[in-house]
């Protein structure tokens, strides 16, 4: 089906819809459908080429380390100075444009998410930190050693302490200086940071899982649900040890959070009206089940800074972002519940050109501009073509800003061939009701599809009550959004946060 | 179609079979629908359990140096002695049965191809050393450390001496110390070998390599092929550097193994009068296309030491088999062409039981016996069902020889369902006019087939001449034969060499 008529389909008839999300049945069915369809749409692993070289290799197709790349290189010349491209980011004078459907939540959760495998090596560009899964590395550490720093050794629960009633990770700090039990976490402590700020950092399994409270509010919360699991299995399984209650709670942690990343996620991302359901096992005879490796592109195309405002409310209050890094004593003052409630209560930024805090585009849209340059990235029409969509001949294909149209056009001297992968993504319109522009759209779809259903745990032979037991199989069929999580593990289970990555008026 | 039959059919009507190999159409779609058989026999990967715990973790689920298994353990209890089972592969008084099909150099493939990615770890029998691919590493070594320490920097060539006009891998001792530069080979070198043997060994990837002549002669051969590769590509691609023809000569040599894997040594091993092709591309829907992971049963089954004579044919005269170890003087006193036309030309022992030299049955029986009780393998009988075959109820349905009906029967004290999976494999009579027992010759089947056929080099966007170059692909395309790669690799070009995997009278 051509799907321009299918992306109408779904985003009209709401009546319809509701019915068909009713069954169970036919829902999956859809699912699978819409799922395989999607991934179709993109170049299929394995990927001949990684950034270890512009030629194949044994080396090329097996080091994992090197990131891989969708389409071969291309010369970078003739292109605009980084900063004028960067000045595309840059805010207007009217200011920034709030998402019409995303809360800030959803902005935390895309960062707490894609951080666990989009993992640029800070020491080169051509490599990766990243285990190439959704593992739950935030919280657990990207390796065994990591992970079992953070562990108590006991009941298979993860190291943690209570303040004001509240489950926290272990401080990192004491009296000022770096705990030696944590120094291989190697987490991320910038040399600014004052005393006060240090003393609250917490001890985490991603070495940014400080960075911004956002992060640290999902690391939290999913620390409690594992020690809540723990607790759980415990009860069910009195002989386990301290292993096996750890490595089960974390089984089925792990795909808890894939059925929300599809069923909470990806569905706030597409809005349509038909709910895309999980069905783990459905996928056995597909072309792209093969083992996972992050892109360049995906990397690049996951960099929604945007999403991120100038400032957040904070107890009511604005507060600038750049204040609610590496301070987590913004969490501790006023608890879970309450900041998951005003996160899901206010807009994150819509994602798009000219929304990027100017902190952001110097630390984070310049270094991507540089990356994908770095990385000798094809033009943004041949990853069109690449995704079977149309490649632009006039600027105003691309997006019906004009004002955008003639700032492209004169950065690339009038010719749509030049347009760069990066700026060309963020570029694009949003598509209808969906958070995401349209080719940005395509490519997160084959890449988080192909990448989330992949997941062993997922596999035909995996994916039951032998692996999760069943307590854990029971949480994770019942266990359809944030808000259930967040409701189980705050101190007033009684009070009615409002957990949502919409925004409250859609 | 019932598998019986499928074998009664293919092994029967030569005629009509030799016309079928003629179509190259018609032989890849027989092909591809025997392969996808005989590999839904077995369990997909990826298997729930590694030999990690006895749970399912996700350390068990992605840390592929722990080995894997097909099916879960069961407690080692009321089994026999360990030397009681020896004694199942020790001599008869008659002494040794010969192969009615394999030649020895069957035996030297063998065992020179499996141990590339068969590799128990020595310190720790739960894991293993291997890359899980068949990736040569025999010629190459098992990373980019060893493979650097093997390259001669120019040319994409493998570092080598001439002797007597024949191309060798460099000397691993000088004046009896071993060459400083080759310590991170960690070649196996006997304490017990005497020095002038030491002068003789060769420096190459894997660390047993000089262990027999049958293997050196295959890694020999193979560095002369990769070495004659480079120079054709050069010819072709005169701008190419070091590292590009050295990667694309691997991966075109890689290639040509898988493809003589499948049509000259599977082929051999199943002896249908169909001729199995290999279409590289052909698989992309299939269940079984998963990450490889070798599995402790596949490791076992490969104990092919009863293949082994007690004493071969060395210039017409018999040479006890350990005087052929760690001798390297031997292959390069005759040159590569006599030593490959003598292995053709002489029986390997047939694969079963009270066929293995008594050496072997010390040094490698024994050990896995004990390895499969280590791992806490399951019955044969269970291994049959897992097979889709069924189950023995009686001695007599394991094999037709009364002695070992009656010594099974007295060892396991006649209970069929006690009979271990290691001894049942070997105890079990061949197939029609196949050169392996039944149950071993299916668990074989989809072990081999899915992790060949999943090579990336093999898959579909890699497939090309972009990787291979024209060159290399036309190597490819016309290389059928390990006699077509022997006799362009020999200085006498036109002697006509006897090589094959099958006996002369075949």
């Amino acid at each position: 089906m051509n799907m321009d008529v299918a992306r109408y389909v779904v985003t009209h008839f709401r009546v319809v819809w509701q019915l068909i999300n009713q069954s169970r049945r036919l829902r999956r069915w859809i699912s699978k459908w819409a799922i395989n369809s999607a991934i179709s749409r993109g170049p299929m692993r394995p990927h001949p080429l990684s950034l270890m070289s512009d030629y194949t290799s044994w080396d090329s197709l097996t080091d994992r380390s090197y990131t891989g790349r969708h389409i071969p290189p291309r010369a970078q010349i003739g292109l605009p100075p980084v900063s004028d491209v960067a000045d595309l980011f840059e805010y207007l004078p009217d200011g920034w444009r709030e998402s019409k459907r995303s809360s800030l939540l959803f902005s935390y959760f895309a960062q707490w998410f894609t951080d666990g495998f989009l993992r640029t090596d800070r020491m080169n560009p051509r490599r990766n930190t990243s285990n190439h899964e959704v593992d739950l590395s935030p919280l657990y550490g990207l390796n065994r050693q990591q992970t079992n720093l953070l562990r108590t050794g006991a009941g298979g629960l993860l190291a943690s302490q209570f303040i004001k009633g509240e489950e926290y990770p272990p401080f990192l700090f004491d009296c000022g200086n770096l705990k030696k039990k944590y120094v291989g976490l190697d987490m991320l402590v910038p040399n600014w940071l004052p005393q006060d700020q240090r003393s609250y950092l917490f001890a985490m399994g991603g070495d940014r899982s400080n960075v911004q409270i956002g992060y640290t509010m999902f690391n939290v919360l999913f620390l409690r649900e594992h020690n809540r699991i723990c607790l759980d299995l415990a009860q069910e399984n009195p002989k386990w040890d301290d292993e096996r209650l750890f490595q089960t709670a974390r089984n089925v942690l792990i795909v808890t959070l894939l059925k929300l990343v599809v069923e909470e996620y990806i569905n706030h991302i597409q809005g349509s009206h038909f709910k895309l359901t999980v069905d783990p096992t459905s996928f056995t005879n597909e072309p792209w089940y093969r083992t996972n490796w992050m892109t360049v592109e995906f990397n690049l195309l996951y960099r929604w800074h945007s999403l991120t405002p100038p400032e957040i409310q904070y107890g009511g209050q604005p507060k600038p972002v750049k204040e609610t890094m590496f301070n987590n004593a913004l969490i501790v003052n006023r608890g879970l519940g309450d900041l998951f409630h005003e996160a899901s209560s206010q807009p994150a930024g819509e994602i798009g050109l000219h929304n990027t805090s100017p902190f952001l585009v110097q630390k984070a849209e310049i270094p991507s501009i540089k990356q994908a340059r770095g990385a000798g990235l094809d033009s943004y029409n041949a990853y069109r073509e690449m995704c079977q969509l149309p490649r632009v001949t006039r600027f105003d294909q691309i997006t019906k800003d004009e004002d955008v149209q003639c700032e492209l056009s004169k950065l690339y001297r009038g010719d749509v061939n030049k347009v760069e992968f990066y700026p060309g993504l963020f570029a694009e319109d949003q598509g209808f009701n969906s958070v995401l522009p349209e080719l940005m759209g395509r490519m997160v779809a084959f890449d988080a599809f192909s990448q989330a259903l992949t997941n062993p745990l997922m596999s035909a032979r995996v994916f039951n009550e032998s692996t999760f037991s069943p307590a854990g199989m029971e949480t994770i069929k019942t266990t359809e959004s944030i808000s259930q999580i967040l409701h189980r593990n705050v101190p007033n289970a009684n009070t009615n946060y409002r957990v949502s990555l919409t925004r409250l008026d859609q």
